[in-house]
């Protein structure tokens, strides 16, 4: 029996699964922090969601989470589809979100129509924003074996939970964690779907809805820790004053002139910790995290040279000392240019490089990798102004949608799959 | 029977007292929050002390410990003298410990020798440093009426605990917290010993080891709120940035720029919270909370003109907003001059202002009041460096005997205090 209503795609539960998400964390924004209650009954969620369209349900042992609509070859690679479920504090209620929501959605209207040849499998990582335990991509690294599972056993929070712990806390098994070769063997092509965060696809094409990625450009954070001496507020003459606030204000602005200084990067303090902290007393000692990103490591490297040499004046000024750890660092990524190409072609939408790091970054150093970009007006993300109109979500389906049938080869609509949205 | 060794005021004592207390919550340096179980059991020791001392020993409903060596004239004010056991987080040894073991040996020592005509009083207060509920001195505030006790039961910590339950925690009912102005009619002179905050007691005398105060000078703090745009740190682009971290670090260095440009004067910066705080993304918010200082409430007013301006302008161009709220603010507090000349003769010691605020400054506006400081070598407080030499605490112990017996009246020794350190 055909289904009587509703378009190929489903737009209204597009929008309703995203909600669905957003709305359990919601605060200013979205708070779904990896391996937390909200992570984890997000995943709840997209289980129900993978289980409605008759999808084989199956978690990994990272705990990212795998939904498979069988091909009729099983001798042929899988293609899959998906992105994350955590968000950063108060991000945006697409980024991740969507791209989960939306493999669904595709990989079910596929099935309504028939069985395809390759297997489809949509997933959802954990762990993708670094902003828990410091480490992006923990998910789509583990699972690919570009993380070593100790090390990531042993990460902690601001809280000093340990992330072994806070898995332990939503009733997984931290001791499985670790490299899947036979699972990442099964792979042909991974194709992400996210919400663009920037408007670069607007600059490039005023009418663009979706766009195809040409490459992740190198980015990474650095921590530093500057030393002075703490002291009280009132009573500490201006000579007797070593306050790392001083050097530290200083690595914010110069991180600022970074982005006039060198041609297309990006430098940013959004975290930054004095120690101890109180109203009335010179801090002893300030902590800040600096991002830095350009389509070149060489230039990415040089940014922060010049960032952290200016930090080293002005404490050296102030009698203080500057400690420099960088805590991660991702080479430039490239996107198989072929496939990126393909679709661009096919869908008539342009290409364009992103900043941020996704879990399709990790997986394109071992499979042919796209990712699809869905515009977002306001060019937000991560916060609460982060926004994607329904309208453009729909064609983000129908883009993925398309993409994915010219990967999985011939469907036949003899071997419709059972339970796809079906009465 | 006399006691056999020891000096007339006990060095070693005083040491360990100290010590005592800053073992409770010793980390990188002494940490008794109001109202914690550290600083909870620093009352139960000091009750201890005055039990020892053979002192009448009664809490206040504040919370604040007194302990009373009756006088042989009960129609004559009481001498008060003694300070906090609170710090700031990893504050310094002394401050506030200092003066409330000098205050119990002290007047034990004065017991040893007979009874005077006036009541001596030992004191410790709550909540002096603001740190943790953000106004200071609310143990002497509550008692004087000079803070309203139902705003004060709802002040809050960062935590979001509120005083009123940090109360019942440490097991006191926060319901009887209010003025006593019986127990204020009672006071005819305080003084409150307190190691220096600073190195002016060097610069106006190298040799002297003990000073008295003039005056605290007018201090406040005030929170600024700059509101700009979330988002993310890799993909915006620097013309859709509105990064409220850029005017706040402009405010911590218009805060030290003040320092040359108003004689006199202090500003500082030592807490800023950027909100969300995510290491990969550009804020959405900053906190922070600007102390200054200045003899002159007018000029202290100044400094913090100049400042916000300095900070609104960086604002607008950066497309961010700025909310100023004053927290809090306190007038200059002149000590009773008469008071204090006397003491700098009779001691041969200097007078010299103070920047910090104590509980001595909240007791002026009531009772002849004075302070004595106890010099510190290094010039650190509010910091684990903070220091007092044993035999300078000694020397201060003697000088607030001196003070104190000068203030009693005649001691008889024929009515010598019985359980005063004897056997």
């Amino acid at each position: 029996m055909q289904r009587t209503a509703g378009p190929r795609t489903g737009a209204a539960r597009i929008v309703e699964r995203v909600d669905e998400l957003f709305a359990i964390g919601r605060a200013a924004g979205a708070n779904r922090p990896g391996l937390s209650a909200g992570e984890d009954e997000a995943f709840r969620r997209a289980r129900g969601w993978m289980e409605v369209a008759g999808l084989e349900v199956r978690p990994d042992p990272a705990g990212n989470l795998f939904g498979r609509l069988a091909g009729t070859d099983p001798g042929m690679a899988e293609v899959w589809t998906g992105s994350h479920l955590d968000t950063p504090p108060d991000g945006g209620r697409f980024d991740g979100a969507l791209g989960v929501a939306v493999a669904v959605e595709a990989i079910e209207a596929i099935a309504r129509r028939g069985r395809a040849r390759r297997t489809l499998t949509a997933v959802a990582f954990r762990l993708e924003e670094g902003s828990r335990f410091g480490l992006p991509c923990l998910g789509s690294r583990l699972l690919t074996g570009a993380a070593d599972a100790d090390q990531v056993r042993r990460l902690h929070d601001t809280d000093g939970m340990s992330l072994a712990d806070a898995a332990r806390r939503v009733g997984f098994d931290p001791s499985t964690m670790g490299p899947d070769p036979a699972r990442l063997a099964t792979i042909g092509t991974f194709v992400e779907l996210h919400i663009e965060q920037g408007r670069l696809l607007r600059a490039v094409d005023p009418a663009a809805v979706v766009g195809v990625a040409s490459e992740i450009v190198a980015h990474g954070r650095w921590r530093l820790t500057i030393t002075g001496q703490g002291n009280h507020a009132g009573t500490t003459a201006p000579a007797d004053r070593a306050d790392p606030m001083i050097p530290a204000a200083a690595a914010v602005l110069a991180a600022r002139r970074a982005l006039s200084g060198f041609e297309g990067a990006v430098a940013t303090v959004g975290r930054i910790t004095p120690v101890p902290g109180g109203t009335n007393v010179i801090a002893s000692a300030v902590s800040l995290w600096l991002d830095v990103r350009h389509a070149d490591a060489t230039v990415t490297a040089a940014v922060v040279d010049a960032i952290v040499a200016d930090v080293r004046a002005e404490a050296a000024a102030e009698g203080c000392t500057v400690m420099v750890q960088r805590e991660s660092m991702s080479d430039r990524v490239t996107f198989d240019p072929g496939l990126g190409l393909e679709i661009s072609g096919r869908l008539g939408v342009p290409v364009i490089p992103t900043a941020a790091g996704h879990d399709a970054g990790v997986f394109a150093a071992h499979v042919p990798t796209a990712m699809l970009f869905v515009r977002n007006p306001s060019g937000v993300s991560h916060a609460p102004d982060e926004h994607a109109d329904a309208a453009d979500c729909v064609t983000g389906v129908q883009a993925l949608a398309d993409v994915l049938e010219t990967l999985v080869g011939d469907i036949n609509p003899a071997a419709r799959h059972v339970g796809a949205g079906d009465e």
